[in-house]
């Protein structure tokens, strides 16, 4: 499915003629033979051509202002995406303005309007949790809208995106629990409709897999929220079943990895002496609580600013079409502390 | 100085006429005797009437859009009043746009500009570090533009605020360290340009000379970026430098405390044996670093309700002007934790 669509230019090149003959002819106008305005016509039901797309593609009078469409500002992660996408905004002479949808659609898609109404040049999406269809999205991409979507990349096709090596990341986070002689390890799962969840899942489960260690489904302790209270309801829970306790954890979030701790150090268990932590995102608090947790740091700062050269690129190119899927994947690192070294 | 505009209604009221006599007066239009438009004309001159400002205060299409202008997003007491803005905002059907300055007065010129090219109907503001000057605001509010500050208020006459008791704040947190037995309190201090370090400097002396004790020049440390390394950079300067070294310290800020912790820790004092702390803003950290950190909690989320309901207010009154200043005051909540109890 091409989502970009065709333009006058698009019709004037097939049929070698001007771009003024092809508005002319589809606006009915006289001096355009009927010969003509026929074969316009035709090829513009042909194209898919729609007059709306074009307004946008064509507009002349840009607003240099870009759209920023974001869960939570309050995010650590993904406030420093806000300082990088400003950085190359500013550095361009472009504003930018934010909306936060609060992992709500409903804000999700009001921002969008509202983000619209005030003729914004581009878009930059982070897309709510709560986000399971995408077509407020492909609405904007058949009209040939320039969005690029960062962190998490919505299922459909041909968009642009910039995301972060999130099963490496896992993976190596995992890894070097088994390399600190943690074997029992379990995983504090992110919420299931976004994909970064899924690919964290995944290189838990593959670090596991290549180091011999068996997949225990109890151990897989999904926490969609990812708020403290959360993490530390399901530690205790997990305890209070009795059985097995996991003696290493990697969690899909900083703030459940610090709940995690609270609740481990509570039911008393040393860190990392008898259990290791690992957590993902690396917030400003893991320097700060004790012990220092160790995670996995993504490049926020460079995926904002990666996110917003390319949808410069898009701005600046009136001829861009969505006719593939772009991703830039950007490398994690994992951040070694106390949390996880025995 | 009245900073407010009259309107064509205050003029047709003055005189005893319709606002379209005055209107039609004012255009110099026919059907108008010489008498009535001189009379009109005159008083219009007198009350420092403008179209501008009728245009805007008259203007019938709502965009149901509210503009924020906020240092910093990641500020986790930002993130609250956002949180606050949001609720009362989208309960009465209007939506939120963001500018983030990054404490820039640059760019909080800008925002203010992009802002209202996007025609919201009214604008809330926390100003910039950088701002020392308010003609962007008073231009605005001439023009009788809906305009609340929060958080920190303007040098500028007959402005809407909502503010926090950091007077009182501070005097309580100083307070509370003294009556647990640490006498001798050093203050990390806020940037001077903001009202809200100055009164929390304040509230720190007048709690240490209701109580008998000295204040000591020395131990006002300046802390203007209010940063972890600013802080223990600045803890280890003092230790340094020898001589008496304070058994308490009070923090403008939860972040510089979180510093001034770690770099005493470093120093081998005992936290809250030897020394206690106390921060300012109730991060979500606070509760997360060892030993947990006591603050003054502000009502972010109640500011942000407070001032986005006054801004709804202004909005909705077509006769509103700025003739007076108009301040709402929250209080503030000590929360007592390990660092300042021995």
């Amino acid at each position: 499915m091409k989502l970009g669509q065709a333009t006058i230019k698009d019709i004037a090149r097939e049929l070698n003629v001007s771009s003024s003959t092809v508005s002319r002819a589809l606006k009915d106008y006289p001096g355009i033979s009927d010969e003509t305005k026929r074969k316009v016509k035709e090829l513009a039901e042909k194209l898919n051509y729609r007059p709306n797309a074009v307004a946008l593609s064509l507009r002349k009078s840009k607003s240099f202002t870009l759209g920023v469409i974001i869960p939570e500002v309050v995010h650590f992660f993904f406030s420093t995406v806000i300082s990088g996408i400003e950085e190359v905004a500013y550095a361009n002479g472009y504003n930018v303005i934010l909306c936060q949808t609060n992992e709500k659609l409903q804000r999700e898609l009001s921002s969008i309007d509202t983000m619209l109404a005030n003729q914004i040049d581009g878009l930059l999406v982070s897309y709510s949790k709560e986000t399971e269809e995408f077509s407020h999205f492909s609405k904007l991409m058949a009209q040939n809208f320039p969005i690029v979507f960062f962190d998490r990349v919505p299922e459909i096709e041909n968009t642009v995106n910039v995301t972060v090596n999130d099963f490496q990341g896992a993976y190596d986070a995992t890894k070097h629990l088994i390399s600190q002689g943690y074997t029992s390890i379990a995983h504090l799962a992110g919420p299931k409709n976004l994909t970064i969840s899924k690919k964290r899942m995944d290189g838990y489960q593959a670090a596991l897999r290549d180091h011999g260690l068996e997949i225990n489904p109890d151990w897989i302790l999904p926490c969609p929220m990812g708020t403290q209270e959360e993490s530390m309801k399901i530690i205790e829970k997990l305890y209070e079943k009795g059985g097995d306790f996991p003696n290493g954890f990697f969690a899909s979030n900083d703030i459940a990895a610090a709940g995690a701790m609270m609740a481990l150090k509570k039911l008393g268990y040393k860190i990392p002496k008898q259990v290791g932590v690992v957590g993902f995102s690396n917030w400003q608090f893991c320097s700060m609580i004790d012990p220092p947790l160790s995670t996995v740091a993504q490049p926020g700062f460079k995926m904002g600013e990666k996110a917003t050269q390319l949808l410069l690129e898009m701005i600046d190119n009136k001829e861009r079409s969505y006719d593939s899927t772009k991703t830039v994947v950007l490398e994690t690192e994992l951040l070694i502390r106390k949390s996880s070294v025995k």
